[in-house]
């Protein structure tokens, strides 16, 4: 019996790359400065994986996205030459773009239609903080948060997903995991969830950077298009 | 300049004692048992500050309330001489009374009118998974849920107020706690948070276990009748 649905977030509840980019197009508009945003989006994007990676190694203690987020932008900044046309008021503003992302289309009605029946919780990478700033703007209807602070480490790490089950009150089994990418949800099962795969094609626009997972890559419990979709099928497996 | 809010719960936003009291009555109605439910209540509540006591002391490791208040059902249970009359399922049942608290009659009004312009969330020290099942029920429009099982403690522990503000991605000084209760705000201040008192004279009704704070110990950054005079009052002082 599924007691509460956990969401990736980036990708799967919002599409962070038009957020991203339009916050940098928003910063730099009326400088000096051109700057191809979809472009710094995806650079900064590109830094992602293996930031966190120093962490998921044991490199480096459990550091909360944002920091990382922030050493990623300076990295980026640096890249396309902009290290000395912003300062560090405009960098904690740029930061903040993660907080602002727009959701897909069916993400808020489909998490409305599932809230009366389910606890729900992000299980993201992102932190508390920029979560639930991230809901406050998006009109994310969340239970709770949950995910990487919780488990003090990185998706797909196991930890994550079962101390964010536990923190619910719940056993990994009575906890669906949802996501658009297949190696989240191949964690999420190995650690004992039920798993539900959301098509997202246009998280990666038209590249260059990525690739979205198009299908599911194994027997997901559920396979769907959207969140209204996924509102009917659990609906429908009651 | 704050940016959140953080509510201490049990007596501050919901009324414990006529909702537990509630559900132990119902769960009674019908049966052999007759029992004083309000006494049951008081007594079942009289054993929360000793058991969280055991861990703030060092004398056990970190567990979530619900696991004491699981415990303190089973001695109160005893003393009832009510061992025999509750299976394990109706003890899981009756101690999810706790998540079927009512809010105050101002406090979903108050958390709505102060939600657009601050972060809120509770700093109780109920678990996530409590507090995410009893804002559910009672309608508490909360941003995120931080407390005891952020800070790995329970109040009056400082991490539990420091480690709530991190989590929020704040620094103490731009976070506020409101509370019924002056050792809590007390703490609070220590820990470096702005405090907010609000009168709850209601919380033990008229005894015999437990006083109500009437009034304020401390110059308290607010100190105000409800919820409702709480968002006038930020209002005033932005």
């Amino acid at each position: 019996m599924i007691e509460a649905l956990l969401f990736d977030v980036f990708g799967t509840v919002v599409d962070w790359r038009t957020g991203v980019a339009r916050e940098v197009e928003e910063f730099f508009a009326g400088s000096e400065h051109e700057v191809d945003s979809i472009a710094f989006a995806d650079s900064w994007r590109a830094k992602y994986q293996p930031s966190m990676e120093e962490i998921r190694s044991g490199r480096r203690g459990y550091t909360v996205l944002d920091v990382l987020h922030r050493e990623n932008l300076d990295a980026t900044l640096a890249e396309f030459s902009l290290d000395d046309a912003v300062d560090d008021e405009g960098r904690s503003h740029l930061n903040r773009a993660w907080e602002k992302l727009p959701p897909w289309p069916d993400a808020v009605p489909g998490l409305e239609a599932l809230h009366g029946r389910y606890l729900l919780a992000p299980c993201s990478n992102g932190s508390i903080a920029m979560m639930a700033r991230l809901a406050r703007f998006a009109g994310l209807p969340w239970d709770a948060i949950v995910g990487a602070d919780i488990g003090r480490g990185y998706k797909p790490q196991a930890a994550v997903y079962t101390a964010s089950a536990a923190a619910l009150g719940l056993a990994p089994e009575q906890v669906m995991m949802v996501a658009a990418h297949n190696f989240d949800l191949a964690a999420a099962r190995e650690a004992g969830l039920a798993t539900a795969f959301v098509s997202r094609p246009d998280e990666y626009g038209d590249g260059p950077v990525g690739k979205p997972d198009i299908g599911p890559s194994d027997d997901w419990e559920a396979v769907v298009p959207d969140f209204l979709a996924l509102a009917k099928h659990m609906a429908a497996t009651e």
